[in-house]
């Protein structure tokens, strides 16, 4: 069984912007239980393992009760299917994204028939962000306000310091 | 008071197709009510009127009990006030779509911040059609099954006959 | 029975472009029967008639052997099969057009399993050409070198004396 | 002669918008001297005729000394070179605006090597605003403070009451 | 002499997928000669080596006489000039792969002019298959029926094994 | 204070194409002082270093006297702060180079709000050129004559000889 008011967001998080702030806030408006899924990637050597990660999406969404933070690893409709989650949550800025975005769902609609991927905006003062981007910034030394919440700008800071 | 279990599928329907059909079943498993809301639109001269783009809206819609079928003019956001509806759906295709799809959500947004616009994909098989190419193909005398329902099929002969 | 060396250029070549051209140069190589088809589309205003747009397309087209002028109307599957043709050729340059023909493409597909559609680059030189521009610069009195051979610039210049 | 310093900024600005009016502000600042340049289109039909237009324009941009508002009718590059000019500006905000400017911009150099284009980007609270937006949006009664100066909000209820 | 009968379909092929044989079907009627070509890359670390990948080509591809499955290095031009080809094949499904598709196309036109590159679409049900994608859904163990061959699916499991 | 008519135009320049040459001779006729800017990446493997690709930028841009060549590392609008510029200069050709120079900009936007990106259009010879496709070619003991200046040129082959 699939629950379609159960909505998986999943994502790298490394670490979670005010872009994915304000999309978990839109989202959670919706949507009555919203899973925020951490991928543990072996692959890629990531800035935050995935402890740091969870604990800062954690303290940034503690006051929206009906966000959980998770992580999980292998096929995401498997880990959609464990949770009885019937809906994926992407959010989409520029076409390169949502290009990548289609082919996934379009994917992951053919691996799993029951499961639908819902696209949502992130408010336009955050069209330009991304973790990469946070990332690179932080590396040189830049201005973070604005861009991460304070909790995630000081460990950024503590991180490459 | 805006409600996120209540979405509208805003569009011209003119006629509803395969391609809007597969994304209405999608939606109405994810919103308790969907409402489709043909554009009462004064400029532009239709193939069917309103009222038969409703009957036949209605008629292919009927099993699905949490959809219903209404008309509208004037601003979607006051529409989307007056019915306290908290999401808008779009389907989304191609690039060109996406763009204007965008554009019309940023401004949604801001004229009215607590209306979400919320995009989901019809099925790969209809990724090709849309209502215009429908009218094209009926106009030319072309087949039309596997595009439209029965019913409009039917109708779209009569039509163009 | 589909023939896949013959090719049909489907367009409405009002008029025909420097940029048609070298496409229809490049493609005379690869198919042995090029039927370039002009569309005989009676909603539109065009500016030259139907006789005219294939009086200047033989003109220019005459030293290809390959290469045969004829018009259309109704659905460009019908054509084909009337003409055992297996392949539709479509050049491509922008994003937007890129959209378009992959949608009618995929389209004719479906109306014709037997029939593919095939894509070809005209010259770089050629990437901003299209007949609208030709006809709005004739219009203003601008410039026609380098944009259409010479016997289409005299009627475009006759035309929009 | 060709001056690098004089820019041109064309358009319908059908009417002036936030948009718009952001792009002159940050270009005024590069330009020594920016002509925006309204269009007199003979063939559409325009909601303000161009002298309620450049008025608009006049009355929006007079703090700023290196600003001219003026008209022009046919060959964009003949009227920058009669105006000396060798920049064209234009705003970009989306993908299919985009692939539209670069194909103007490759035909304006064609036609006139010597003369530049030169993109900039609103800002992104402008990013999904047209003068084709907000002329919809006052037919509809809808709200355009932020859309619009006030003194073509004005104008706008005006004309549209 | 280049000969437009013969078309090459370059790639990796690590492993060719059920999008790529529905190309070669497709491609294969119209070219007499099709020659799919695997590139020998000496910087990636495929998942399967040339050999391996050659002889799954040519399992999946031995019902067509015209088909025939090669190793190249180096520049593809050059690789043509050898062959004698006439024609590059090129699929093609969404937009960032259409801007690099377009640009390696008038790369390869710069360096050889007689070489046309021709673009197919393969079917819809393969609009979002790639090859890296089947590698990822292997390795996590995901169902790859459907997305590739038997034969390379066994593959793939004793390589992921 | 930032000075507009002070242009930078950052790069990594590994090497400079005629493509960068064309930009350059366009840009140093509008902006009186045009810092082409190499960015010195210490996470990157470059082919050449930061001392040759300096060199040979000075070599072929010497004749122009508003050109100098500089070295940046660190966040591009400290830098820019540093040399008083007011305008960031970048070339745009292809959809995906679209997007992300949107992002770049709105990002450099947001953290020095006085600083304006502008964009303008190689040659529509070099709209398929980058420097990564010059690499490559290089490499393969492929044609550049066309593709760089000839300095360059000798350097590519010595270096990948």
């Amino acid at each position: 069984m699939m629950n379609t008011s159960i909505a998986i967001y999943p994502g790298s998080f490394d670490p979670v912007t005010n872009g994915h702030l304000d999309l978990i806030e839109r989202a959670q408006k919706i949507f009555g239980h919203l899973v925020v899924a951490v991928l543990r990637n072996v692959d890629k050597q990531p800035l935050f393992n995935v402890t740091e990660r969870v604990e800062m999406l954690r303290e940034v969404t503690k006051s929206w009760p009906g966000v959980e933070v998770d992580v999980f690893e292998g096929l995401l409709v498997d880990y959609a299917r464990r949770r009885q989650a019937g809906v994926i949550l992407r959010g989409i800025r520029a076409i390169s994204d949502y290009e990548y975005e289609l082919q996934m769902a379009m994917m992951n609609r053919k691996l799993e028939p029951r499961l639908e991927t819902v696209f949502m905006l992130p408010g336009e003062t955050y069209s330009y962000l991304s973790a990469r981007l946070v990332r690179e910034i932080a590396m040189l030394g830049g201005p973070l306000t604005g861009l991460v919440p304070p909790q995630v700008e000081a460990r950024l800071r503590a991180k490459t310091a």
